[in-house]
């Protein structure tokens, strides 16, 4: 009996954060059956959810269960989640190789967009039929129903296409926090990045043209290039070279009229991290945000104290809990006007719920180079 | 004639400089025969100085040579030059790898002190008996009568021991920046460093402790390893560990009651600075301002993102023209004060200027480690 309403009650706990955090005194009068409950509220629809019980390889721990309705207390929201991205933040999360290691059992997802379905008594300025984001992002949004703490959910403008109002947080506020933080650009300045075919790195291209900065951008050698130099160009990049084409004693010699970087970004590591180090000018920055190929990052002393190149790191994550963080609604709502007006897109497949095993398995990799999967409830 | 002329210009702008610089136009007027000029004025008298008309290895490029004597002019002041050390910097400059590549010929050394032989008309403050120092250092310290311009010298207490004034810039100048200008720092926090049997990192030790900074030191494992230990503990080292006792799963539990440091120096590169990352704490920096090893700095991706590394270099000649190096003579004054009081020392070896060849070969290495090279004319 006691064991029944324990997982019952993690369950339940789900159902809100999305984690089995402690639980609120009033959780512990709710008992199994959904009738005998000490408190009279609003319940939540039931919902289905993609949980794991322990961490481990995504594909196998992953389970699509179905959860009880929860209460809905005076300050909660009820969101009907509408579309909620696989990130390779989330797979690393139920991996349990993620720095901040969630405590099991989860519901997956960090970011989505949903609409509401219900809200508790004291909820202000919120009603059913907004479209809403956790801002900052919070777990547990692989589900058709959450329920959180109204401050938690940030309304958004309903224009905005879904998939860019479920993914705007994770990649394109990196990309944005990214040009801002380390090194103050003026129009004209330029930047450069490996690993630009990802969805951060053609955030960068865009954000970078909407503020009339240049980029040079840095991808692999592999079939097909020309044509991803072409799509990054019409996104805005200035240059886009193949690594191979980087083989030259002097890269700096490949730009024409661009000025040099004094600011880089890194989402590979290895061969392609030198590169990006030597196309910044002395005294540049280069910001690690990623580390795609396993590689870890080589530099040379001289690189250090001739050059005068500061190597950084930046994780969203980190700064979401900084003060910096307050001004987070306003940087999406400004990133999300511009998905409205053409200026930020990226690829993205929309894939329906039912079909999640396959999305998560091509978000595995399992299947080569995929679009962003971004399931749709 | 003209060949004569150019070549004895270029030696008598030695002189002034250390480089061969552009002439003032009144030295055009200076002919061979050093009874026939233009103006008169008070003569230096001839110097002895290491030359190298080539860049290339130094104990082949480097002659000892007699220079003629130069006219002081009224902003001169003659320095009857009493010791200059041999640093790493010095050789790399003659050698022509440094990234600022001395015009040749050229006199080589970049620090020293010397007493004040006798002033131009328009000196003040500087009169014959002065102790003195290049300071921001300059070109040309290798040499018995060195002649420049009075902006150029600063005056010492005579009664700091010799070999301190000679070689109180270029190490421990680089020591004292280092320390404040990446991190604040507090009393109780700590420092990480390897090389710390350099004079640098000695300096580091001894600086840090007169701030009531605690240091951990990184040194080589090699024979004598305990006695090195012992040594450095003597200077205010709190702890000291060989590489080799650094192959450990987590070497922050080898420390006792020390803070974890927020700031680390590598002069070593390799491993050796792999090592200095582990110690940093989340957030921490580390200073590269060397590379003994002559291996680069490898680092994980996770450092940057997760733990939040800075990794940064520190150079003295950029430091010493920038803004802040106005405050350049009251630091020489402070770090002198210290010599003067037993708080900062480190091993020298003062040798005369007639045994300049052994003591640049030990400079060089050929003989092992072996202290400091000073130059006592």
């Amino acid at each position: 009996m006691a064991t029944v309403r324990l997982v019952q009650l993690k369950a339940l706990l789900l159902r809100r954060g999305g984690t089995a955090s402690p639980p609120p005194p009033r959780a512990l009068f709710i008992g199994p059956n959904r009738g005998i409950r000490a408190f009279s509220s609003t319940m939540s629809p039931p919902s289905k959810a993609v949980v794991y019980e322990e961490h481990g390889p995504p594909d196998t721990v992953c389970k699509l269960k179905e959860l009880p309705p929860v209460p809905i207390k005076d300050d909660d929201v009820c969101v009907k989640m509408l579309a909620a991205p696989i990130n390779p933040s989330d797979i690393n999360r139920i991996q349990g190789v993620y720095p901040v290691r969630p405590p099991v059992p989860a519901i997956g997802g960090y970011e989505g967009v949903g609409e509401v379905h219900s809200v508790g008594s004291a909820v202000t300025g919120l009603g059913p039929g907004d479209w809403v984001i956790p801002s900052p992002p919070s777990s547990g949004t692989w589900q058709t129903y959450a329920v959180k703490e109204q401050s938690v959910w940030h309304k958004i403008d309903k224009r905005t296409p879904m998939e860019y109002a479920a993914t705007i947080t994770v990649n394109p506020l990196t990309a944005l926090r990214m040009l801002e933080d380390f090194v103050d650009l003026k129009s004209g300045d330029a930047v450069v990045q490996n690993g630009a075919t990802s969805i951060v790195g053609q955030c960068i291209i865009q954000l970078a043209r909407v503020r009339g900065i240049r980029s040079i951008n840095v991808i692999r050698d592999r079939a097909g290039s020309d044509e991803v130099k072409e799509k990054l160009k019409k996104l805005g990049a200035d240059e886009v070279f193949t690594e191979g084409q980087l083989e030259v004693k002097n890269v700096k010699s490949l730009l024409a009229d661009i000025a040099e970087p004094a600011l880089g970004f890194n989402c590979v590591g290895g061969n392609a991290a030198s590169l990006v180090l030597k196309f910044l000018k002395q005294g540049g920055t280069m910001v690690t945000y990623g580390g795609m190929s396993k590689k870890p990052i080589t530099v040379s002393t001289s690189s250090f104290i001739f050059k005068d190149l500061s190597l950084r790191g930046f994780w969203l994550q980190k700064w979401l809990t900084s003060d910096k963080a307050e001004e987070c609604r306003d940087m999406i709502d400004y990133l999300l006007s511009l998905t409205s007006s053409g200026e930020l897109r990226y690829d993205m497949e929309l894939v329906p719920f039912n079909q999640f095993t396959s999305a998560l398995d091509k978000a595995l990799g399992k299947l080569g180079s995929q679009p962003k999967q971004v399931i749709k409830f």
